[in-house]
């Protein structure tokens, strides 16, 4: 059975948790501590010297990465679906994970564990850069219900749990309206599997 | 012809020249003054609402971001070499894809912005996750040549440029010889393409 290391706030393993439903795929669960203390987590270190969860075991696979991961499970287990073998359909999802890994991290990722852990950083900038997320988001979403294609990819899963859970981060999802029914989208399919958190940017 | 927006100094649209040249694809290069200027780079926006170098342009497709550029490139015109479609070596690769455009981005990166473009930032902050970033690879590398599988492949191109560059940044690379050694093996390769400033780390 497919193994992840997680904790139950983590956006980035909630990423994995949430295609791992869509998928319908079982796994067990192993808790983390956050934030990771290395002398407790020798075995996450083994897997993962940035010493973070998620990481997934599938058998002989170690990956860490939460979009790494994604596009393991999504090659592995869901067709052409997530994430298409073609190039440049590829590439366009692809796009969004270095989006999630870049800006969503920095922005709405790092407001929120300002908030929630109490960690020292340049809150003002995080905010920044999190409301220019949403604004691009909101933009793209504008005239469309996925950020590339025509359904739901690993795309949309790698962005979502960060920007759901922006208000954690003091950052307001309120005047976002196409990136709140994209939110909305995404927790009505089949499968999802909320957090905690989520529902907030619903009451906004 | 495939058209490249790009800069000289821009590490990220080296990363697609690097594996441009490995490929032998001949492109055409559009000089984008840096930092973009909104009202002067209608163009690039129209392509990239993240207004950042470089964009690609490969017939009817578009697409932004290194990464994702690397991705289309590699699955296009690279066979199983640069970017295998097995999903567990994908998702390996995938992993430093991440690794470089967030610890890469916000450590060696952002050093190397400071001093060359004057940006404010947190300089300290930079060069703590540049000299952590070049922990992590020196480790990675110390007993092996490539960061993933037995060859190089985009997981390298996308770690290299900013790697390469980080004394521009003030961090030394001096200290971290399976990382010079590695940046060595890169540059030797056929059809490898240079950039100014490439020189520093061999010197150190």
């Amino acid at each position: 059975m497919i193994k992840l290391y997680e904790h139950p706030l983590s956006g980035n393993a909630h990423k994995v948790r949430i295609l791992l439903g869509y998928l319908g795929i079982a796994y067990e669960g192993v808790h983390i501590d956050l934030p990771v203390q290395p002398e407790k987590a020798a075995d996450l270190l083994r897997h993962n010297p940035l010493a973070e969860v998620p990481v997934l075991i599938d058998g002989d696979v170690v990956l860490r990465d939460s979009q790494a991961i994604l596009v393991y499970l999504a090659r592995k287990y869901g067709g052409e679906t997530w994430l298409p073998s073609d190039a440049a359909d590829q590439a366009r999802v692809v796009q969004w994970l270095s989006f999630s890994a870049n800006e969503i991290y920095h922005g709405p990722n790092l407001a929120r564990v300002y908030y929630l852990f109490n960690f020292e950083l340049d809150i003002e900038l995080a905010k920044k850069r999190a409301t220019r997320v949403l604004q691009i988001l909101d933009a793209r979403l504008a005239s469309r219900s996925w950020l590339e294609l025509d359904r739901p990819t690993i795309a949309d899963v790698a962005c979502l749990p960060y920007v759901a859970l922006a208000g954690e981060g003091k950052v307001e999802l309120a005047g976002y309206p196409n990136v709140v029914a994209w939110i909305d989208r995404l927790r009505s399919r089949n499968g999802f599997i909320p957090m905690p958190g989520f529902e907030r940017p619903l009451a906004v």
